[in-house]
């Protein structure tokens, strides 16, 4: 195993772990906030940006306006929906995921959508997160933005690497992205609100050229229809809402209570970051451009373009590295329970050598990547394709909790059934409003993924439940006694048949020797030959007047099999092992042939009897050594051969 | 074996053969000449274009006053060549190809090189001769010119599956294109010759473009250079020469008479045509252009145009494919020459199910499609690596002629060393001229190729005499007493394992069941179920502390050996076969893991017992039917158990 490939695996992710390394490692709330809102609150860097990008497409700098009512309607949902988590939070102390909320309180159908939902949210967050923090550093040093889909490549390619090594140091290690994001938003916000107030307003001079072109007015269901996109598009703020209420179980005790209130702080710091850049963004006067995000523009214009402004555009990027991460936690996570419950393969139920689910890992990254190289990068050409299964989880998630209510019958259940129940209402319709408004920006690669997966899931579960079935065995102790017959085909005598005809004698009473006649020319030579061997095994010889090696031996086995003399018939194939590549080929493939033709017929069995060619010099046999074909049987092998 | 593959290749390639109609069809004279000539004779079709634009490029249309004379030189060079194989004939009635004169006469070396340059010879007899044909058909119709590269992949294609469905028809049919070409060439130098006497010269305006521009005089060493290029370039005419005496035993008897009265025939047409349009084309002043060809512009001037001009065209093109197919019948036959002589893979040496050399057949016509498609379909650029190959075997040939000559001390034997001696000398000569001319011009690739081919050729022998000789078995009747371990890896209780017991059973006494501990608190209910189950079989618990399969496998099997306890262990794993291909991937490929890892292990086999998930409806286990696995053993069984 020590090979150059198995040194280089043990460089990049390390020796393996035993099994029981695997312990949870609590969190406390300060770092729980930072481990599991990085996702919610990184939102903030693309968010803004979605509205304005949307809305300033169709009314230029007009767009500003527009900025601020809708981020506040998003904020308001965004609470609703954090409430009605909250008591998710306590209805499932393990860690409610949509999938398993959904499954089981509103059944296996529901639980697949969400499931669905949920692998396509997974990928897009990597997507998403590594091409808005890429952003954030081809804002901060333009002369990189050519590079930007070669950046995202290589980020996603470190954070794969990163996780199948196995993130151990979780905690506290990842939170420093987080505060110094967070400590980095409250300074834009505060000193650009102060700023404001001190007469230091500027206008026109950052809005984006586009902005500048005079607008035909929008009146009526054209107006309202584009701010329902804005609104859609600006909802991307909200992913990440649900990760608090999945992770219940890595708080420290109380762990409901800690996490209820971690929630709580979430909801409060996304709210007011999401809240103060449409704000500034509005007074301002800020368009995002193809090469400045939102942040940028205002950190540029804020900070002055100092090391503040480095400091908030380096943050944003870590921050949306760590979004990107979790990612490449839920995803293999969610991948093993899809396993363990048969609706993945079960490669990806089990943990790796560094206790990571590999499979799950590896699958994310290379998905994710595939998505950001066919879309270039493009944060703006990824989120229309993001939000819509987010939303699609969180009503099916809330729809499960009003059913949760109505059977518990805890108390308060009423209250708590409409709390759920109103944010369902409000997310189906916000759901709605993401199909309808950016079906044709892309949306409708979700619409259609999302069923394809689902009818993947169910395909492989059928196959599952159907193997399972196929496979119980319910018997008593299976039957001993068997005809059993051995042939070995044989061409000359060599080693290599010497070796086969060995292990033939070894596992059977009635071995034939099988010659294929291909040039009858040869076949009394042969005989003469294996006459003189007086190897006490038949020689058969079966004539092949087409020169096919193939055709004459399964001849030979269905007349066996149906004269009934037999009941199993072991083909014992000499397979010679060349040294070097090239040497395959230079011999015939007949062992993978009669493998091949004998693998769908019940009651043959094919064994190939490797025969080595000489490695550094050792010649090898089947039995290591030469000599030992040659000798006499020890008193030990007598014995044992005649008990 | 009745799928849809099987049917498409008896639709494009037919029915298996039997050997036994493996015959010889013995040729007349008349029938021999249109078989074995096409490929010398067809050489008219490019040799005097070769020789004009080599000339024309340096000196425009003044190359036409030194066409006659240079063919007329390689013509000498033709008669000497073709009466030293004269006598190669008489000396080898059983075919004297190149490869076994020299390595009969001048030792393996020699041999080895005449077979390399024969390798790359047929190769690129079928680039040249496809090339040059569609030449013919793009001369005659000059919108098919951009599609000159698909129609020679198509010729090739074509032939290909021609020669792989075995050629059976081959004397008649193939006689035709040679004798229509023979006659339209005689038609088109009698006509040319016969309107030139009555005044119907043309001139100037059959000349290409850039033939009227004036060349700068040359003079003294460049010159003479250029008319030895030129002269390469026009040995191109000579290639085929030696193909009747390697096919001596395919005439009537008297066999020899008979081959050697058609090769000076063959020799005879072939120097009359050559000299013919060599000196149409200087009367005419024709230079070959890119799109028109020297016999197309000749027969569209001589015959105007009509129905003739294009029977001459075709007919090109046909005897051109024609000559391509002797390379695809000897091609192979040399392949299958040189697997005999371990030289090659012994793939090459076995007839097809159509009695064809098949693997052979297709590596030229791989090989040649890439060459032309590399080339472009261009004869220009192809004919430079052309017959340079050609000569060189022709002087080792002939030099193993000389050698013959002077071990058998027959009558005349002096006279007849002499005429081989001159022969080899003056090829040799040529052989030089050709590789410093052409060397720039592409004839390096070929200088490179030829050494690697024989490295390459030498590097095969040598491992297969390793091989033979690691492979001989010279002992007496193997030793047949061993004690034999029998491993079966199981997870759970399924059909897949009781069929491996049973099997495993069968073959041993000592079978033990290997149960891997990935997850200890499985194991209890492991061993109670196994316990209940009551096999007779010992359970063997192996803890697997990092989640591999393999490793805790390979430690007991170490552990097994190193104690010393067993000769020989296999290790049975159940291999569950999935219908579908997308199933595979729903299932680890444990099976194939384990095979792998003990591949290189001495005294180790691994055995996969198949187990059938349900094809239409049947579900099959190992013994084709479940109930059989849950009766009790009949009478018969029991005995041969015991016994």
């Amino acid at each position: 195993m020590s090979t150059a490939a198995t040194r280089l695996k043990r460089l990049l992710f390390g020796r393996p772990l035993p099994s029981d390394r695997l312990e949870h490692e609590r969190l406390n709330k300060k770092t729980a906030l930072a481990v599991l809102s990085s996702d919610a609150i990184s939102s903030v860097a693309y968010a803004t940006d979605q509205i304005l990008f949307v809305l300033g497409g169709a009314m230029g700098l007009a767009a500003v306006a527009y900025v601020v009512p809708i981020s506040a309607v998003i904020v308001g949902l965004l609470v609703l929906v954090g409430l009605s988590y909250r008591q998710t939070i306590f209805a499932y102390p393990g860690g409610g995921g949509s999938y398993t909320v959904a499954k089981e309180n509103l059944g296996v159908g529901a639980g697949l959508v969400a499931a669905a939902a949920l692998l396509t949210d997974y990928i897009l967050t990597v997507a998403v997160s590594i091409s808005s923090g890429v952003a954030a550093i081809t804002s901060a040093y333009p002369t990189l933005a050519p590079h930007a889909v070669a950046l995202c490549l290589a980020s996603i390619l470190v954070l794969g690497v990163v996780n199948l090594r196995g993130v151990r140091e979780s905690g506290a290690a990842f939170s420093v992205p987080t505060y110094v994001f967070v400590v980095a938003m409250l300074l834009l916000i505060g000193t650009g609100v102060w700023r404001m107030g001190s007469g230091h307003e500027l206008a026109d001079t950052l809005t984006m050229k586009r902005a500048s072109v005079g607008q035909p007015p929008l009146a009526g269901f054209a107006f309202a229809y584009l701010l329902m996109r804005g609104f859609a598009e600006g909802c991307a703020a909200m992913t990440g809402t649900e990760a608090i209420s999945n992770g219940v179980m890595a708080f420290k005790a109380p762990a409901q209570r800690n996490a209820a209130v971690t929630l709580s702080w979430m909801v409060s710091i996304l709210a007011a970051f999401f809240l103060g850049v449409s704000f500034l963004a509005q007074h301002y006067r800020v368009m995002p451009t193809a090469d400045q995000t939102v942040l940028s523009i205002l950190g540029h214009h804020v900070f002055g373009g100092g090391p503040l402004y480095f400091l908030l555009q380096y943050s944003t990027f870590a921050v949306l590295v760590l979004a990107a991460n979790t990612a490449f936690a839920d995803f293999p996570r969610l991948g093993s329970i899809l396993a363990h419950d048969r609706y993945l393969p079960r490669q990806l139920a089990a943990r790796g050598d560094r206790l990571a689910f590999s499979n799950g890992i590896i699958m994310l990254a290379v998905v994710a990547a595939l998505l950001v190289w066919i879309f270039r990068g493009n944060t703006n050409a990824l989120v229309p394709l993001y939000a819509l299964g987010v939303f699609v989880c969180f009503t099916l998630s809330q729809a499960g909790m009003v059913q949760h209510w109505r059977r518990s019958h805890e108390p308060g259940w009423r209250w708590r059934m409409v709390l759920n129940g109103g944010g369902a209402a409000a997310t189906a319709v916000v759901a709605v409003i993401q199909i309808v408004t950016k079906f044709a920006e892309g949306g409708w690669i979700v619409v259609v993924l999302i069923p394809l997966l689902i009818w993947m899931l169910v395909a492989i579960h059928r196959h599952y439940v159907r193997f399972a079935k196929e496979i119980a065995y319910t018997g008593q102790a299976p039957l001993m006694f068997l005809h059993h017959t051995v042939l070995v085909p044989v061409g000359e005598i060599t080693k290599a048949s010497a070796g086969a005809l060995v292990y033939a004698t070894a596992i059977s009473e009635d071995v034939r020797a099988v010659y294929i006649e291909v040039d009858p020319a040869h076949t009394a030579t042969m005989r003469a030959r294996w006459d003189a061997w007086d190897v006490g095994v038949d020689l058969v010889v079966l004539p092949s007047p087409y020169r096919s090696v193939l055709r004459p031996l399964v001849g030979y086995v269905n007349d066996l099999q149906r004269a009934g003399e037999t009941d199993l018939i072991t083909i014992v194939v000499p397979e010679v092992v060349p040294h070097r590549w090239w040497e395959h080929l230079l011999h015939n493939k007949t062992a993978l042939y009669i493998r091949t033709a004998f693998l769908f017929r019940p009651s043959v069995v094919v064994t190939n009897v490797p025969f080595l060619l000489g490695r550094a010099g050792r010649l090898r046999d089947l039995f290591g050594h030469d000599a030992q074909l040659e000798r006499a049987p020890t008193e030990r092998e007598v014995e044992v051969a005649l008990t």
